[in-house]
């Protein structure tokens, strides 16, 4: 997070507890919430009253669910949705996406900006003019937005804003965090796509409460967020949910990260297209081109869709073999062609999951971008509370 | 755990914390627990005396680390290492081994047992023989002794007892914690093999205090336990770690547990015997004459092994590219034929790592079946504290 002068919301344990469990699960009582914290009626008060007096609790209108003669009625705490705002902006090869959302992480605005340029210089001045065009629209936003997060795909070291590698902008081991900072004049935080998109489900989505589940995408790349012991999968040197680059065929092609026979460079997009020209001759061949060609019954270019969701389907029985997930979702760009995938995926995943491990549930939620654009604000949100 | 009816030692959330620092993190003052685990002094004194007063737990004498006028001097609360003992057996094909343990998991006594019949009936006679040997040749074991651990390799649920699915055995669907608490009288935890050593490593070895490690094990079956964010991950269905049945070659042979290409169809000590009589037409060669084949320069059997070793490499880069742990150790049976493997296991591990992922220390630590059977051991003393 960048500036890192710009110390968290809270800090203390019980604080941060309280502010997460009201930011997440929604009004609760403060006897509910001792409850389920584990904490006094006076620590949970202790702990609100810095939080209500900088306007981020408010207490709602007092509620007597339990009836007459039941003492006191429940003044449930919630969070004061626009008490501040939050920029997210996905990036990706071509566009910027960006949303402005509040505390709660619901989206009240979105925007759009093509990338002039992938450089380093051309992505932070389209940054710099999507986040004005975003918050000069609404005044409130501009007067209470102090948070930029970022995400986009690659190995992002989320502690130190640091992009290590990004295959579709070229990029390697730039500093994102302080450069952003610099050019917004806002605290930054830069996350992985996937992880962040993983992280409003997590706070914000069907994740709340979840032991363990896993998100996987599928599109240019294919990835993978994790959620294991009610946390987040971050990786002790940052690298995470790789999914895409698990190898599952010795005879497969070379992937862009240096590996072999990886689900990504069998089922990334780039990797299909690429598949479908060769099969057909066409070198000219778009993907939407060649999805029309494998519905149209195309015998090999529907076997290039074929194989791909069975590499897609032993990546996710890797997931589901090694962490064992409550419930698996499946979404990203890719999904547009799930018909084609479906069936496979779903073949060589029960093939592969071991024992047991068949039984978890594979769900398919298409998601636009915005909903990526989100994730990033997320994680900005997230930074009020965690280090 | 059976019979359900024999209730944990410890239940209460502060009386767990403090039970589990002190079991797992050596003498440790009430200030330093407090501290370490955000409770009040006055918390950690309730917590621990009945704890004390029932003999886990004792005062060690007085010391006065902090000079002469510091205040009242420390005594530090310890485990009375000898105040239970446990007995933890491990189950394989054709051996039991099993082990007494004290309270810290240190091993008092071990004995082995050829398995006359593996079906359940004959093993479970042969564990009651296994018990009496153990638990008749010290008569302070016998007198304190209430838990037996049981691991074994398959599809274990540690929950219900049940091994759902036990290659090597050939079981399925066993009630085994039932039926071996009828037979011994004991309380029975039953836990897959892998994942019980790993809970011996995470709370009595190197494991203790890590946020994230993993340990893979390679022999007959190739298994691994998991750390993910301080705990062992368990899998929503029971199965997790099970880095042998990811598919790593397509076109690799099939797997006994149905799947394609399985780390285990190609790496696994069976899949080795298998292939390197192919490769010799020799139908009687065993593992320990094609490892000396491999070693004396038998080029197409020495193949066999590097093959195995890409296989057992891409495996655990998929376990490091998924969950990022801080270390991966790597022991087992199997390492006997190490320095065949070694190379090409971390060429590949190497090559599918992603990103900073490759910077994941790979160590290597044998481990004699005794220690197997100290991790069973281990689960049955973490239930004295987890439900």
């Amino acid at each position: 997070m960048f500036p890192a002068s710009d110390t968290v919301l809270v800090a203390a344990p019980a604080a941060t507890a309280v502010f997460t469990a009201v930011l997440t699960g929604g009004p609760v009582s403060r006897v509910r919430l001792a409850r389920r914290l584990g904490l006094s009626s006076a620590a949970v008060t202790k702990a609100a009253r810095p939080l209500i007096e900088r306007g981020y609790l408010h207490e709602l209108a007092a509620t007597d669910r339990t009836g007459p003669g039941a003492g006191r009625p429940a003044s449930p705490l919630a969070v004061r949705a626009d008490r501040e705002f939050f920029v997210g902006v996905k990036i990706t090869a071509d566009e910027l996406i960006g949303v402005v959302c509040d505390l709660r992480a619901e989206v009240r605005a979105t925007a759009r900006r093509p990338l002039a340029d992938p450089a380093v210089d051309g992505v932070l001045t389209d940054v710099g003019r999507l986040v004005d065009d975003l918050l000069d629209a609404v005044p409130e936003h501009r007067a209470r937005v102090r948070r930029l997060g970022l995400s986009l795909s690659g190995d992002v070291d989320r502690t130190t804003g640091l992009v290590r590698y990004s295959p579709f902008l070229h990029w390697r081991d730039v500093p994102l965090g302080h450069r952003a900072a610099e050019a917004t004049g806002l605290t930054v935080t830069v996350e992985n796509d996937v992880k962040a998109l993983t992280a409003a489900e997590h706070w914000f989505g069907e994740g709340v409460g979840a032991e363990s589940f896993a998100l996987v995408t599928v599109g240019t790349g294919i990835g993978c967020g994790l959620v294991v012991n009610g946390r987040l999968v971050s990786g002790s040197y940052g690298v995470a949910g790789e999914i895409g680059h698990i190898a599952v065929d010795a005879a497969g092609p070379d992937c862009h990260c240096g590996g072999r026979g990886c689900v990504e460079a069998i089922a990334g997009t780039d990797a299909l297209v690429a598949q479908a020209r060769e099969r057909t001759g066409r070198p000219d061949l778009g993907f939407d081109e060649a999805v029309a060609l494998a519905r149209g019954g195309h015998e090999a270019v529907r076997a290039v869709f074929t194989r791909a969701g069975g590499a897609i389907g032993c990546g996710i029985a890797a997931v589901a073999n090694l962490v064992g997930p409550t419930r698996i979702v499946v979404s990203g760009e890719g999904l547009a062609a799930y018909d084609l995938f479906d069936t496979p995926i779903r073949t060589s995943f029960e093939r592969q999951a071991f024992g047991a491990a068949a039984r978890c549930p594979l769900s398919i939620r298409p998601l636009p971008f915005e909903e990526w654009a989100r994730g990033a604000a997320a994680v900005s949100i997230q930074s009020l509370v965690l280090p």
